[in-house]
């Protein structure tokens, strides 16, 4: 029988190569339709839009159509694979924004691993889509990419390996902390992983209301605080001197981890709170076992992006949906608040969370319209 | 009943907007398939490409696809629409390109008009493509842009506005030369415009053997010739002194329009040679009637690139054929060669040409196999 990797490879190439293809959405069978849909009748939806450039919204596949767009600096565990490299992985995206949500996606690998000359080239392809997913770019400068793209365009633009996981994470969060009876002001919170993911997870914890001075970021190099040379989206979770692991996991209610696999040596769990939350969302490997949490802490609640355990913390609960939300509603950006809020909705699916059971299901068919409720119900005031 | 514009912004709009989506071509409907197709199995597939690029054709979708690209400058006889106004345009070149030749299509509408900013931008997107179709770019920027691209990239880069209308009207020339019995090196050809499928149209006629001395190139000055200021890519084709319109027309063979509707007034056609051959290409309407034509000459052979006539010179026999078989051989670049070739093969699928039939039907089942042998035969020498 052919390995898993075999299987994988064969997936890929046969019958024909790759996962995302084309389709004609109209009857396109004979010269009349040909007429309407090419030359010459093509030429009215053309003058319409350029009338009023809006009504490409209405004429055109921009309604439907997402761009995922990587540079691929940082794809999957890999690193820096080159955008030839990327591809799959876009595919791979494509097919679940496809299969989940309906939308139509363009995969683009681009050559580029300059920022600003990465932004300028997003920037003029975005008459081509309603959307924009930045997918597997290097931290710091997806924090850079996504900024300057938001205030150049009017179509939302969402960089998933940040606020897709960020909406999950919290969401699982909200339930697993009930579950365990903590309110989220009163956690002790240490996040390990300062890149995309992480500062994402920094933000939204500390936007849903967790406490700021309870709230541990670290990364290869412990504790970020301000004796420190940081980056400004590091320094404004530092605190205000050094603080050891042990002193920050001592006590803690919540460790996520966003980082490599195995980077949390076991006896930090020790001096956690009782009845702890721990994520370990690394791949493929977590941060640190369930056996050795359920060892210290058997009344842990724990949490993986493998989608052989309970809890699988998945981002595919909120990319293929919010975007298909800001579409449908016609939002010009995702702002900060919508991710709390999609966050705090995508929590309320699960009505009775418990240890293995605190986020939802991503086939459950209210996940359209709750995200479309988060956006919908979210003020401008960010 | 509604107007034949109503139908076609009803066909654009309704039931959803646009005529082109995505699709997924493997199973991806459990988990198990999902693990293949993303994470984790899609590791397999990166990290082959990362080993070797070339592997892209292997597992993605880069072996079937082609990126149909503009900055919507010169968007069918409209001018410069913006790039939002060409998308109706490019999706529909992309319904073409998948109905006639099974290619899957990106169509990207790409807000810069800058020729240099241009290249960076289509140039950083290789990766994504197995080729790449530029379209309705504005003459005098298109030749700098798509000779620049080729110089860079190892993907082939067609400018369909100008090679596929010089590989149909090439192949219709071909024909309609052999029906009136004049052999083309001894042909006085006319040819009005100077643009993009002017100049293309111009260069593949001398590839094919016209001779120089009898080939007049016309733009909205007259005759072009070397005492005026001229661009490069028109002082090629330059006469030594002034020729009139009237001397240009006297005598000539061939007429090819590639201007503006009724740009050429009837009195010139008095002069042409017995049974000449009148192309005139202009949409909507043709630089001169066909009434006109078969009032000075009853033995002529006229063209247009209308379908409700006979003679239809339309570019869907050239672009779909010439790409798919350009990714099927996996060539790097189409040559001025290839392009000639092309048209030779075209017209030689016509097997008994006519007065009323120059030029073979798009759906005439040979195309596919006969750009194949266009390709595939062509030496590497341009």
């Amino acid at each position: 029988m052919a390995s898993f990797k075999e299987q994988c490879l064969d997936y890929h190439k046969l019958p024909r190569p790759g996962k995302l293809g084309t389709e004609i959405t109209k009857p396109a069978d004979n010269k009349e339709q040909l007429s309407m849909g090419y030359s010459p009748g093509v030429a009215y939806p053309v003058e319409e839009i350029a009338k009023n450039e809006k009504d490409a919204y209405l004429y055109t596949n921009k309604a439907n159509l997402v761009g995922v767009i990587t540079n691929g600096t940082a794809v999957l565990g890999l690193g820096n694979v080159g955008p030839h490299a990327a591809k799959p992985v876009m595919e791979g995206k494509g097919v679940l924004f496809k299969k989940m949500a309906g939308l139509d996606v363009f995969d683009l690998e681009v050559n580029e691993e300059n920022p600003d000359r990465f932004i300028e080239i997003v920037a003029a392809l975005a008459p081509t889509f309603g959307a924009i997913n930045l997918e597997d770019i290097r931290s710091p400068d997806c924090f850079y990419i996504e900024n300057e793209l938001k205030k150049r365009l009017d179509i939302p633009v969402f960089h998933d390996d940040q606020h897709g996981t960020a909406i999950v994470v919290a969401a699982g969060l909200i339930n697993a902390l009930k579950v365990q009876g903590v309110a989220l002001h009163q956690a002790k919170i240490v996040l390990l992983g300062a890149g995309a993911a992480g500062i994402a997870v920094a933000n939204i914890i500390l936007n849903l209301g967790a406490n700021p001075d309870l709230f541990y970021l670290m990364d290869r190099k412990g504790v970020v605080h301000e004796e420190r040379d940081l980056p400004d989206f590091k320094r404004k979770f530092a605190k205000k001197q050094h603080v050891s692991i042990e002193d920050a996991m001592n006590g803690a209610h919540v460790f996520i981890g966003l980082a490599a696999p195995n980077s949390l040596p076991e006896r930090y769990l020790a001096g956690m709170a009782d009845k702890p939350v721990v994520f370990a969302l690394s791949n493929p490997d977590p941060e640190v076992s369930r056996e050795a949490v359920l060892k210290y802490h058997p009344n842990a609640i724990y949490a993986t992006g493998r989608s052989d355990l309970p809890n699988q913390i998945n981002n595919v609960l909120a990319f293929p949906f919010i975007l298909r939300a800001a579409l449908k509603l016609k939002i010009a950006q995702i702002t900060p608040h919508m991710i709390a809020s999609s966050a705090i909705h995508l929590a309320g699916l699960v009505e009775n969370p418990g240890v293995e059971s605190i986020i939802p299901e991503p086939f459950d068919k209210r996940l359209p319209e709750i995200y479309e409720l988060a956006l919908s119900t979210s003020d401008e005031r960010d």
